[in-house]
């Protein structure tokens, strides 16, 4: 078996299935897909990649089958789903996603297309030798089924996408070394080691309910701190509509093009052809914030208002305000969730959901609601007409920039 | 200046007032009481001491002063009171401080007599070249100040003792460190970074809501899954009650001394004097749990029930299950409290107290509330027996082992 | 002061003057320079960049000119060489620092011209608000001093290059946190704290000889493992190749926006114009070794072989072949040096060059002799062909393919 | 499988034997040895003791079987001398094992007294449940052959006591994470993973030289700046002194008795019974350097002197000084060695052994012998005078305090 040097796990052993998935060109694009897009803006140590947080969720399944006793063909079909999690995602990762989802109709882990078309896995057009499809028809496996894993279905599915899922386990740890942020670091030595099997379901076994809530704690403490930094969320807000005027020009990339573009490919593009945004972009000169709203004092309609409503708000803000479109930038987060509360656990011999078996669950959801924000942002030099002019539009109460 | 090497915090720079203190006998007695007594019977590479807390304490507190551009006379007696805070510990230092507060009606943070009485820094009766009170006094400084700082009185003295205090820094950092448990792992740098005064009370500065939750957080996490461990819970009541055996003893030692042994000198004496729980603590050879019950379960005036009532239960509970009453450990933790609580935090502009400003707080006082159990031991062919006398005589519902 | 968090240092607080030099487009570019080009294709994790690496030296330069006392206009014309140090680098760093090289006369610490010319600051053509230069001169900074600094001359500027430079320490670290190898994790609290001048040279104080050779020992086997490890360099050869072509094309870059490019701008530049070695560079689809040769293998006028030379046997060794010269590349690394072996040491008193106080320093230097190694890659397909013409031409003796 | 959470390597699961094993009071016993005696009084965060060493250290070896396919009985024997490698070790561990040594014959890796005689494994004379002997049997072991292991002796000994063993990996990382001191952290990962057998040799496979060196080095380092850190030393041979008073009394401890007892047993009976000595231990109130002399200034007769002579030249000194003999210590440590040199390390697909394939052995050889130093030490009043005496009656030349 090779190994991999990594930086979180230390040497993590690649089977010869992993190391021809790893050869291919679909998977080695993911070395040029950052794992945390804009947020190395705030934080300058995150360069970390898709590429090895994908080698990771790998060794944590692989670590989580072992203690399951799970092994042989079923094995090997979840250690290539873990493998191959991410190589549906475009170039810098979530940012984009709710753009390819507009245009495909597709999420990040819906990869069947990419797994089962002989011709997807050419990035850029070109014919490589040997794609994923190939590879893993070659070594016997089928290609569906690992799809359908990646998408979280059946009983193994869970592992790699589910409310105890490996890839989370990987994200949160390796967010939290690469940023310095301490609060990510779970005990994933003893996640993968309490997994059990109860009626089809992942659960934690019995005397884990801390642990169960341990992943809640460091998603809810890295939310605020890092994912959902105001800094990354104006950058990434920039990123998603400089990458629609992209697409939108006629002359430029199509989305199946832009789909399969890594990073560097979107940087150079959006440099080029949207130079307003593209620039800022690189060099880190981004919008302030001109609206900065609580849930409290936003409209119930606009909270859950469309993406074309916020497009046409951005217009009307402009327009109030006397500037060019491109120079507003609406940003309305989705309502707060929290899937791990859905996370199963032993307690009394009786599996039950960690929102029943925790005091937690319900204020880590206050908590998220309480820290969700609408943003408006624009250049320094019109945040305040821009702050007079949402006001009006959006018919936000207070606004205020902390 | 001198500088010592930390494992958790690099160099820590000693000014010469520190160098004085750290070599007279009462801080060097620091290097033989462990920070967490029994839990290293749970966590081997828990072996720390309260020494190296102690300086890590002293360094943060610097740190602190630092950014809070506090120096001269004032910073002088803070530091001091950083670095002796814990030499009024007994020996396991919190294990036995009930026994100490019992006899004596001190805490071990009320320590004016050691640093006031000339002959108190004389630990097993022997002179000593200089003691603390010595140390301060040569280099200029009040005694009686730093007293009153490590109790946390005044202004400054919240920096030692408070809901935002240093030693609750160091101690989670160090705790995980050591134990190799990630929760206790908080943003130190952040959080001396962010305390500000305001009108008299230290708070932490405005978008700082979460740094004071994960001091809470990362707390909860430490109590259930470290502190809190049943292991360590029963080796700690053994050592409790096998020292008030020790005591009671007239041959033996007197509280005087008792106060001043450091772990080694208990463990010899207990081995000694009280074999019969002394080679057990010594060996890890503990007692199991024949109860283990929720606050639900028990009576309130069990919950509320004088040290006295507790070693009568014992006693009822050993003579009705036909054994010797030193085989019977019954261990009623307090009511849950959480001091982190009434932490000020300023938002929006305004000084609020962390759970008026946090949605966790109320969840995590209930989810304290849930982990506390009422425990007892005995040796594992009594479990049974021990079992039954205990519903009996405590009135206690269920009692199971989990 | 403004605080960036950074997963090596912590906390680095910025004064006034690094916030606004952090803030230039000169600076923010270094946020796309990889700080270890090519050695990401061994170690996945490597992908930390010149923005982090600057911070740090920054850091430790503030820290190290404390503990040496000096403050005022001094230390912030060092600060500022410290943080400005790597800005002269192209894009993929030193692997493009030779192509550079012999196009323009200058090192990549050579930035006089960067500093001086008031057009220099605007990579890509554009105009930028504020410069570097600009920045320096409003805060009363001569340009001309610092890039004296970044070049180590004078006094200061060994702390920023020289035997004992904070360059050195953070990138050690650096260079370890995020490949994982251990073997850079050097003591940097103890360097900075040790240093001193002796009459105007940068020594460490007596009782240090140790800590001298860390640093030595450390960059040893971090040239072993990582920093020369054969994939990376034929990465980097082919890089280097690609890079000659893409200048030497009439219509595509010249050397002056080559040099302002950065690692994005390249690899896309690559891939459209040097499609045979920029697609495999970006998908890792390497060229195999033919020849490893070792310096005893090698005769010495092609250890000793300029640029030219090199290229024309890669001719002559395509030709001999029958393949295109594009095919081939031949590697032949510079001798061995190792200058750390000059870094200034007080023994009893004595001020001793290292290699005079240590008895590693010269086997040291044989090691590095040992390790070097001359390289000739080209596709899988041709290594027989091309190690057959390679020795031929070369007169290489064995080389063997380890 | 049980697991056990450990600083350094996160969970270690233990099989049933080790379980077993684990529970004896011979092994409970090393609870209370430290690893690192007193270096603790340099690096106060080193506090970890034996019990969680040979907790890693059986990690380790599981880990290397596990890389060589190797298991079934061979295994079982090796794993349990991989666990019990240790329990042979007196109180404060190398410290006294000369003295036990002189009076008993036995290093603390011979232990087949203590794994066959049914008597041996009952510290302080009294009965326990189950011996290790006991357990060995139970579980169908040969004592004898584990014994032979714990020796070194034959192809699987070698991985607990050789040239690579994992007792040296071990150490290396642990003493590191504990003191602060980043040399010892080596990459025991792929150390385990690059050990093979060649021709019944334990030997580290192709391309492993560095990885060899790099053990080297760390230890190297390690011996300079931790383990013999003047400090400790003095401590050191405090210790033994007080300890050969203790045993040479006739009313307090047989050897037989003072093998079998614990750091905190020891340090009750010197304060005891060697007052003059043991309080100073105790408070690190430690004697000062009055010669501090190297290699070449210290005649070879004294180089090689035996322990008698050492006493004797102590009398000698404290005569000619006019003071009492317990306040002169003279310690001559041995010469150096370096038994990794002979680590074996396949080259080019001949195995050679580490001296002979590298260029820095010599090197380090020299640099060990370099570093040796004879000390003599007394209370601080006494310096000059003993600096004198001891001079004539050593005729070592210089004696310098640096």
């Amino acid at each position: 078996m090779t190994a991999v040097k990594d930086s979180v796990h230390d040497y993590i052993s690649l089977d010869p299935l992993a190391q021809d998935l790893v050869d291919t060109p679909e998977f080695q694009r993911l070395r040029h897909i950052k794992q945390l897009s804009t947020v190395r803006l705030v934080y300058p140590s995150a360069n970390h990649t898709r590429f090895e947080h994908s080698l990771g969720v790998y060794h944590l399944a692989s670590q989580a089958l072992s203690h399951l006793g799970i092994d042989g063909d079923r094995a090997d079909h979840l250690r290539a789903a873990a493998l191959l999690h991410d190589i549906g995602h475009g170039p810098y990762g979530h940012q984009t996603e709710h753009i390819i989802m507009r245009h495909t109709g597709l999420h990040h882990d819906e990869i069947e297309w990419l797994l089962t078309d002989p011709e997807a896995g050419h990035p850029n057009g070109e014919p490589a030798t040997q794609t994923v499809r190939d590879t893993l028809v070659d070594h016997g496996l089928d290609p569906e089924r690992v799809a359908a894993h990646v998408r979280g279905e059946g009983e193994l599915g869970q592992l790699v996408s589910g409310e105890l899922d490996v890839d989370r386990m990987d994200y949160l740890v390796r967010d939290a070394h690469h940023t310095g942020v301490p609060y990510g670091t779970i005990d994933t030595g003893r996640l993968v080691r309490e997994l059990r099997y109860s009626a089809g379901e992942l659960v934690l076994d019995e005397g884990n309910v801390q642990t169960a809530e341990s992943l809640l704690l460091a998603r809810g403490l890295m939310n605020g701190i890092v994912y959902r930094h105001h800094v990354s969320r104006i950058a990434g807000a920039m990123l998603e509509r400089a990458s629609e005027r992209l697409i939108a020009r006629d002359d430029t990339v199509d989305i199946a093009t832009f789909q399969r573009m890594a990073d560097h490919d979107l940087l150079v593009a959006l440099r080029e052809h949207v130079p307003e945004l593209g620039r800022r972009i690189e060099r880190r000169d981004l919008y302030k914030r001109a609206v900065w709203a609580d849930l409290a004092d936003v409209p119930v309609d606009v909270v859950d208002c469309s993406h074309e409503d916020e497009r046409a708000a951005e217009r009307e803000i402009a327009d109030a305000a006397g500037i060019d479109p491109i120079e507003v930038v609406v940003d309305v987060p989705s309502r707060p969730s929290l899937k791990e509360s859905n996370a199963r656990v032993v307690v009394g011999g009786v599996v039950q959901r960690l929102e029943e078996a925790s005091e937690l669950v319900g204020a880590l959801r206050d908590a998220e609601r309480a820290q969700w924000r609408l943003g408006v942002y624009t250049k320094r030099e019109h945040v305040d007409r821009v702050a007079d002019a949402a006001r009006d539009v959006l018919g936000v109460r207070l606004g205020r920039t902390e």
